[in-house]
C-alpha cells in the first residue's frame, strides 16, 4: 500500500489472502476507478446527456496495460489524489481514437466519486473472499462442535482449572460468535455497495436536471443501490465494514488464542495441522509452531487501530475532507487484508485441527479431583447449605493440595461429607462427565442458530 | 470510573449527560447485580430449583443503600472482581434475616453471570437516554434541511470555496448520516440485549438438567434474550455496540466540525445558540465559543480509541478472560457516557442553532464569481469540449485572481466565450441559485428516508 | 472522571493506585489551580504587577473545602472549561474578604494557563507514586534475576518449547526492560515539569512588558521550568509522558503474561503471592487467581488507545484547540491512573512471586530430551555440517515423538551419531544446565546496568 | 507492505517519501537480513567459532538479485517468518560455491535475530531521511519566525478571534515544539541502533562461552550498541521510536491544521507554494488546494493508532511472541513511512509558505475592535477593577456587535470609560502592534533554542 518501488511480495503472502491481495492491489484500483468511468459514460449516453457515440471510445481505452501506474503515484502528489491523473491519463487514451469522445470523460463527475465508488467495487470483491472463508470456518466448527459434542475437557478461567466442560461446547462458543460476525460484516458489506455520485458540491449540479437519473442508472450498472444524498464525507458505511471486520478480527483471534493455549507443550490438546515445513523452527526441529494463530493474533492486535483509524477518519470537514478522507483510502483495504490473512489462516487451522482427545482427558485428572470441586460443593450445598459447603470444600481442597492427595480422598474422611453423601454420590461427583449440565443441549442449540 | 473517594463531578457533567451518569454510577452497578440476583433466585424458584420461600427474603435484602460501596471497592481487589464482595455482603445481608435463604443466593451462577447481565441492564437505560437525543437531532435536523432547502451557501472542499450548494443539503447529508448512525446503534443495542449466564464453566452444571429452563425464565424476567450458548469470553455484542456509537460519536464530531468552521469570526455563517454565560471568556467579553462543538469533537477524538480498547479485548482465554474481559469492564460505560455528552451538546446546538443566511449569501460572493467556475466550464465544455474549456477556465481565473477582477469580467472579453455564451447565459450561469443542480430533490429524498 | 455525581469507588481500587486516585481527585485537580492562582498572585505582587496587599487576602481564599465542586462542574458545562467557574467562584471568595484583592485574581492569564499547569503540578505528584512501584518493581527483578541466575527453566517460543534457559535469565529480561521503561518516564516527566502561561494569546499581553519576568517567577514558585515559549496547542511534553507511561504498560503486561502462563495448572512454575481471599473464586474453592497479572493485563490492553487519543488530540486549532485539548484533560489522569494500578499489583506480584523451581525443572523433562535437540544440533553440526546434522536431528525427533521414547534413545542407535559423538557427549548434551551459553554472565550484565 | 503482487506505487508516492520507501522495500529488507548474517560469519570467523574461509563465500552469496523474492514471501506463509526462508535460500547460495562455509550459515543465530536486526538497520536508514526533512523544516520555521517576529495577526481560540498575536510567535511556537519532536525522535532512534542478538532462547547456548564476544563483534561491525541482555519480546526500544514518531506526526498535523485554516478562502493568510498542477481541481480551475497539509493530517489521523499497535504488541509471550511481535514487523516501517510523507510533504509547504501579511493585517479588523477588548479591559481593570472592567466590556462589546458599530465608537460614549482612558490610550488600546506583550522576546527565545 505504501511503498513506491512495488513491493509487498515479502510480508504479503504471510498476512493477506492473495485473492484479496490482488483485489486491492494497484491494477484493481485503477480498473476500479475505469469501470466506474465507463458506467458513468454508459449511463449518461444512456440519458442523452452526453453522445451514445462516445461510450465506446470510453469504454475500449478502460485498459489497465495502458497506464503507467508508477507515473499515476508521482502525478498524485501535486494533485493531491489518485483521481486527478487517472482521469487526465484518461481522457488522452480516449482522444488517442476519438478527440470528440474523450470531450465526455468523467462528466459531472468530481474526484471524490470516482474514488469512493472505486473502493466501494473493490471492497465487495474482497469482502466476497473473506466471506467464503468465514463460511468454510463456520462448516470447521459446526462439525467440531458436533463430532466432540461429549468430549469431555477442563473448562479454564484466568487460566486456572475451573470445571469440566466438553469441547464441543467450547466449539459451539466460537461458532456461535463467528456465525454474528460474519452476519454482521455481510450485513455491514451489503449496506456499503452504495454508489458515491455527487460532482463537486454534492449537487450534481454539472448534470443539470439530470442528476438523479443519472446517479440511478450508474448505480444499477454497478449492481449499487443509489443513495438518498451523496455520501461524501460521511464515510459511516465504511467504518461500519471496518468494524464489522475488526468484530470479525478479534472473534479469530479468541479461536486463536485458545487453540494456541491449547497446543502449549505441556497442555498438547489440540494442533494445527501439520504440513511438510510448516510451523518448524530452523534449530529446534521439533517444534510445531502455531503459525496460523500467530497470523490471527498479528492481525487481532492490529485490526482494533485500524477500525480506530477509519473512526477518527470520520469529522471531514465540509465537502471534502482534509486529512480524514485520504486516512480512509489505505486504511479499509489495509483492515480488510489483515483480516482475509486471519479468516484464511483460521480456516486451515480448523479445517484439519488435530485434537488430542486423550490430552484433553488427562488433563482433567491433573487436580486430582479439585476441578470436580463445585460439583460437591452444590450437592453438600443443597443439604447443609452453600456457604458451610463451600467452607469445608475450600479447608478440603487445600488440604488435598497441601498433602498431595486427592480431593475424594480427603473428603471421605471428613464426617460431615460422609454424612451427606454415599458411594454412590461420590462415584457421580467425581466423573467429570457427570458434571456437564446442559453442554449438549447448548451445542445442538448453536448448531441449529449456526444453520438457520 | 477510576477514583478511589468518589469523584468525577468537576469534569464530568461538560462531557456527560448526566443521566448516562446515574445510569452507569456505582449505585446503578451495583443495583443492576442485585436485579440479577433477585431475578435469578424468582427463576429458580418458580422451576423448585430454590426453595420457593428463600425468594422474598433475597429480594427484600436487595437494598442498594444496604451496602457500603467503598468497601466492595476495596474488597474486590484480592478477589479481582466486584461480584464477589457484592455477593458476599449480599449474602450476609440476607442472612441476617433469613439463614435458610441465603444459602440459596447466586444460585448455580458465577461472576460472570452478574457482572455481564449486570452491565447489559445498565447498558439498556443508558442506550435510551441517546437514543432520545439522538432523535431530537434528527428532528432538529430535518427541520433545518426543510427550512434552509433553497437557502444558498458555499460547497468547500479541502477548506477552499468549491461551488455553490445549500443549507438544506449539507444538513440532509448530516441527517442522513444520523439516521444511519441511530438505527445502526439501535439494532446493535437490541442484539447485546442478551443475558450470560452459564456458572463457572458454561455449561449450567451447577443446575443439572434445569440449566435452560432456568435461563429461559431469567431471561425473561429481565426482558433479555436467551442467546443459543453463553456467550463469557465473546463479548462480541457489547463490541458491536461500541463500535455503533462509535460512528455516532464520528458522525456528530462531523457536524460540530462543519459547524464550529461556519462560527469562525471570518465566516459568521452559523453560530451555537447563545445564553448567559455559555461560550464566554474571561478575557475576550465578545467571543462566543462553540462549547458544544468542542465537547462532540471532543468525544469524536476519544471515541475511536474506546473502540478499540473493546476490539482489543476481545481476544479472550478459554473460559473466562485475563486481561481482556476487565479492561472492557469499565471501557463500554465510558464509551457510551462520552457519546451521551456528544449527543446532548449536538442536541442542545442544532435545536437552537443561529444559521446567518445574508453571511451564506455574502461568502458565496467573496471569490468574485470563482465559485461559479464550473458553471461556466460545463456550459462551455458542452460546445467546445470539456478538456479546453477547462483549459481556457482555468487561464480566465487565474487572471481574474491576479488583477482582482470578477471571472465574469475577464471571460466576457474572451472570444471564445462570448461565441459560445450570451448574455443570457452569463447572468445565469453566474447566478448561483442557478447552479443548484438536484439539491432539492436530495434534501426530500434524505428527509423522506428519515421519516420512514 | 466522567460520572456527575461522585462515583469510581466501586471499579476504582481494583484499577487505580489510591494515592494516584487521590492525586487525580476533583479536590486535587482544583487544589493545583487555585496552587497556581496563588503563586501567580505572589510572582505578580513581587514584580509590582498588582498590589502586595492582595496577596494574603487570595492565598487564603485558596481553601477547596469552600467550593462546591459539583456546582462547579455544572458551571462549567456553559463555559465550556472548569477554569473559568473556579477562577468566578475563587474571585467571589476573595471579593467577600477583601474586595480590592479580588480585582487581582487571575490576574494576566486565560484558563489554558491555569488547567494546563493544574495538571502538570497533578501529573508531578501521580508520577512520583508510579516511580515508587517501579523501584520497588527493579529491586524485586534484581532479587529474582540474582536468586535464580541458575534455575534451569525451559525457554518457550511462540508458546512451544524451545531450548533451556534460567529463570534468572526471564527476569534479567523483564528487569532490563523495566528499567528502561522508569528512565524513560522519568525523563519525560521531567520535562512536563514546564509552566504554561501565555494570557489568552500566548503573548502575555496582559502583563506589558513584564511577562517573561512574572512567567520566570511562577515557574519557580512552583518548581518547574520557564519554556522558551507558552505550550498551548503544543502538548507534546504530556503526549511524550503518556508515550513512556504506556511502555510501562506493555513492558507490565508482558511480565504479567509470562506470569500468568507460568501460573497455570498444568504448568504451575510460579504464583502470585497468596493471602486471605485473594484470587479466589466462589464455586472454585482450590483455585488461586491471578487477580494481580489480570489487573496489568488490562491495563496494557487500555494504554495503548489512551496513548493514541493524547496523540490524536495533538493536531490543535490556533491558539486553543477544539477538541483535542478537551480530549486530552481526562486522558493523562486516566492513563496514569491505569498504569499505576499495574505498577502496583506487579509491584505486589513480584515482591511475593511465589517460584517453583521443581516444576521448571519437571517441565524441562516433558519433552524427553527433544528441548536438548539444538545443543545435540550444534554439536553434530560442528562435525558433519549444520544442515545435514539439521536434518538427521529431525528425523530422530519425530521418530521420538512418533514412538513415544525419549531423543536420546533414538539417537544412540544412529551410527552417524554414534561415530560422533561419545557417551561423555551424549551425558552432557542432554543436562540442560550445561546448554544455558552465557545466561549467566548476561544475567550480570541485567542488574549492573540496572544499579548504574 | 501487505499486497502480493508488487504494489504500492499508486498511493505510495502521495503519502511516502521515496526515500523512505525504498529503505523499508522487500530488496531492503532482503538486504539487511543478509548485512546480519554477513556480519555474524565475520564475527564469529574473526574468534574462531567458524572458519575464516566460510567468510568470503557467505560474503559472496549475499547479492539481494540471486534471491526471488515472491517465493520467499510464499515459503514463509508455513515457516511463520521470512527469516526461514531467506536462510534456507541463503544456506542454498552459500552451497553451490563452497559446499563447507554453507554449515555456517546463520551459526549459533534465531530467526529473531536475523528479523529484529535487520529492522534496526533499515530504521536507521529511515530515521536520518525523516531527521533531514526534519532539519529543513527547522530552518524554514526559524526564517518564518524571524521574519515575521513583527507581523501583527490574530490569535484564535476554540476558532473565535481572540487577541492580536504575531505570525513569528504562531511560527516560533511550531519551531519549539519541532524542535522538541525531532531531538526526541533522534535520542529514540539512537537507543534503538541496538543489535539483538540471542539464539533460540536468549542464551547464545549454540556459541557456548563465546556468545558475548561474538555480540560485541556483531555489535562493533553493524555500528550497533550491544545490550546487556537480548531484547527479543521486549520491544520496547521500537516502540520508543514509533511514539516519537507519533509525536513528531503530531506536530507535523498541528502545522498543517493552522496552515490549512490559514488557507481558507474566507481568511487567505497563508497558502501552500504554487506549483504547476499542484492542489488543482479537475472541475474547479481556480483551487489552490491544501494537499500537502492534507498528506499531514492524514498522517496525524493514522500515527496515533500504529504508535498503539506497536505498544498493543508489547505483551509477548516468553521467549517469543505470538502475535504482538508479528503485528509490529509492518507496522513500524509503515508508521516510519507514513511520518516520512507527513515530514517531506511540511518541509515542502514551510520553505515555500506564502504568507500573506496583508490579509493577517485585514483580519485583525474585522471584529471592529473587539479582539482589543482585553488590553481596554485590562487598562480599565487597572483602574476600576477586573471584574467591573470585564462586565463593562462585555455590556460594550456586545452593544457594538448588535450596532454594528466599532468597540472604540462604544466606550468612547461609556462615561467611566472616559473617565478613566484619555484619547492617547485609546489610540494606542485600539492599535493591536501595541499589544503583543513579549511576542518578541519569546520568539527569540524559541529561535535560540532551536539553534542551541
Amino acid at each position: 500500500v505504501l511503498s513506491e518501488g512495488g513491493d509487498g511480495s515479502l510480508y504479503g503472502p504471510l498476512f493477506v489472502d492473495p485473492a484479496v491481495a490482488r483485489a486491492f492491489s494497484d491494477r484493481a484500483t485503477l480498473q476500479a476507478i475505469l469501470d466506474f468511468e465507463v458506467a458513468l459514460a454508459r449511463a449518461e449516453a444512456s440519458l442523452d446527456v452526453i453522445p451514445d457515440s462516445a461510450v465506446a471510445a470510453i469504454a475500449n481505452a478502460a485498459n489497465v496495460d495502458a497506464f503507467d501506474i508508477p507515473s499515476l503515484g508521482r502525478e498524485a502528489v501535486a494533485a493531491g489524489n489518485i483521481a486527478i491523473p487517472i482521469v487526465r491519463a484518461f481522457t488522452r487514451l480516449v482522444r488517442e481514437n476519438d478527440e470528440h469522445a474523450a470531450r465526455f470523460v468523467h462528466w459531472g463527475a468530481t474526484s471524490q466519486d470516482a474514488i469512493d465508488t472505486g473502493a466501494v467495487l473493490q471492497l465487495a470483491v474482497a469482502l466476497r473472499i473473506v466471506d467464503e472463508h468465514l463460511d468454510a470456518v463456520t462448516q470447521s466448527l459446526i462439525a467440531l462442535a458436533q463430532r466432540h459434542i461429549a468430549t469431555p475437557m477442563v473448562a479454564r478461567t484466568l487460566l486456572q482449572h475451573a470445571l469440566p466442560t466438553t469441547f464441543g461446547l467450547k466449539a459451539a462458543g466460537w461458532l456461535s460468535a463467528i456465525v454474528r460476525a460474519r452476519r454482521r460484516l455481510a450485513r455491514a458489506g451489503a449496506h456499503a455497495k452504495t454508489l458515491q455520485f455527487g460532482g463537486a458540491a454534492g449537487t450534481l449540479a454539472a448534470l443539470g436536471d439530470r442528476g438523479l437519473d443519472v446517479a440511478q442508472r450508474l448505480a444499477g450498472d454497478l449492481s449499487l443501490a443509489a443513495p438518498d444524498v451523496p455520501w461524501h464525507t460521511h464515510s459511516d458505511r465504511f467504518v461500519d465494514v471496518a468494524s464489522a471486520a475488526g468484530i470479525v478480527a478479534g472473534t479469530l483471534g479468541k479461536i486463536a488464542r485458545d487453540t494456541s493455549l491449547m497446543m502449549q507443550t505441556e497442555i498438547g490438546e489440540a494442533s494445527e495441522p501439520a504440513a511438510p515445513g510448516r510451523g518448524g523452527s530452523s534449530t529446534m526441529p521439533h517444534k510445531r509452531n502455531p503459525v496460523s494463530c500467530a497470523v490471527a493474533l498479528a492481525a487481532a492486535t492490529r485490526a482494533p487501530h485500524l477500525v480506530a483509524t477509519m473512526l477518527a477518519g470520520m469529522t471531514q470537514e465540509h465537502e471534502r475532507a482534509l486529512g480524514g478522507w485520504q486516512a480512509q483510502w489505505t486504511t479499509l483495504p489495509e483492515l480488510i487484508s489483515v483480516v482475509s490473512g486471519s479468516a484464511r489462516a483460521m480456516n486451515e487451522t480448523l479445517a484439519g485441527l488435530d485434537v488430542n482427545v486423550e490430552a484433553m482427558r488427562a488433563n482433567l485428572e491433573i487436580t486430582h479431583g479439585l476441578v470436580q470441586a463445585e460439583a460437591v460443593t452444590m450437592a453438600l450445598g443443597a443439604q447443609i447449605g452453600r456457604a458451610q459447603a463451600h467452607e469445608l470444600i475450600e479447608a478440603a481442597s487445600k488440604r488435598a493440595m497441601a498433602e498431595h492427595r486427592s480431593l475424594r480422598e480427603v473428603l471421605v474422611r471428613e464426617p460431615t461429607v460422609r454424612a451427606a453423601l454415599s458411594d454412590d454420590d461420590f462415584d457421580r461427583l467425581f466423573d467429570p462427565t457427570h458434571y456437564l449440565g446442559v453442554a449438549r443441549q447448548l451445542v445442538t442449540q448453536a448448531i441449529t442458530e449456526a444453520r438457520s
